[in-house]
């Protein structure tokens, strides 16, 4: 399962991976309402990504790591809803996996400087969609899961490990 | 009860406003072990202060506001944990009310650009405790809700409705 962290917008998609093939199974995403405050939105977020574990039960969750180059305001309330994004991953006993924009386009495309919208591309081509997934959260989530599925044997980069 | 947010060491403090006094009840600090991973590291923070406010059933919750202006994997950790201490109040059904370190430092000094040590002294004074709570971030937890206690009822300052 992969997420592409937010606390307006989470993304998410997971995939399955047979042999050399990755196969997509779900993506969406959970928005919570803005003008609610900041706790209420991330205890939706709490709930509607617990029920999404307990429902596809993944044997991982990638995330993306966060950089803080934007609003702050927005990177901040990002933050927090990552921190529930991880609580729910370690109440499900589900181990959580955190990966870089470089190291989902490398994954991905084998290009660390592509643009997002080739990540989308070579995403949706890998699970044989017929169209990039809509909206961009999920089709970003779908991204680091393939990644993770890729990457996940070889060059594993565990959570606070590092 | 006023906390400090923070990843690595949370802060609380406890006061009970009676009339025109406000007593100290409790406080301290929960902390989590430096190296194991950071989702860890948040669920001890949410089942710590689940405990507390269980165990005190504080009446609000006052936290401080954060800003990013230091080191950036701090901040983005701080954020995190922040956002499930913000679950936890949510979850507890306690409102959170957040102050800005100016607001603090004129509810507690009545002047903004009070140093840290100043805003501890006031609130030492304030409370009638022998010395400044160790460690700082308790202290500083104490003096947030002394904020809180002193402005509830005039400036309310509710989280989200800003």
């Amino acid at each position: 399962m992969g997420i592409d962290p937010g606390y307006a917008i989470v993304g998410y998609g997971l995939v399955r991976k047979e042999g050399n093939n990755i196969k997509p199974l779900q993506y969406g995403v959970i928005r919570t309402e803005a003008g609610k405050p900041i706790e209420e939105r991330l205890g939706e977020i709490f709930d509607d990504l617990t029920g999404l574990i307990e429902a596809f039960r993944p044997d991982s969750i990638a995330i993306e790591k966060l950089y803080f180059n934007t609003n702050e305001k927005t990177a901040i309330n990002v933050a927090q809803a990552r921190g529930v994004i991880l609580l729910a991953c370690n109440r499900a006993g589900v181990p959580v996996y955190e990966y870089t924009p470089l190291q989902v386009k490398m994954a991905v495309v084998g290009y660390g400087r592509a643009e997002k919208k080739q990540v989308q591309e070579m995403t949706r081509s890998f699970l044989r969609l017929e169209k990039i997934p809509k909206p961009d959260d999920a089709a970003d989530a779908l991204a680091i899961a393939v990644c993770h599925a890729h990457t996940a044997g070889s060059v594993l980069y565990k959570r606070g490990e590092v």
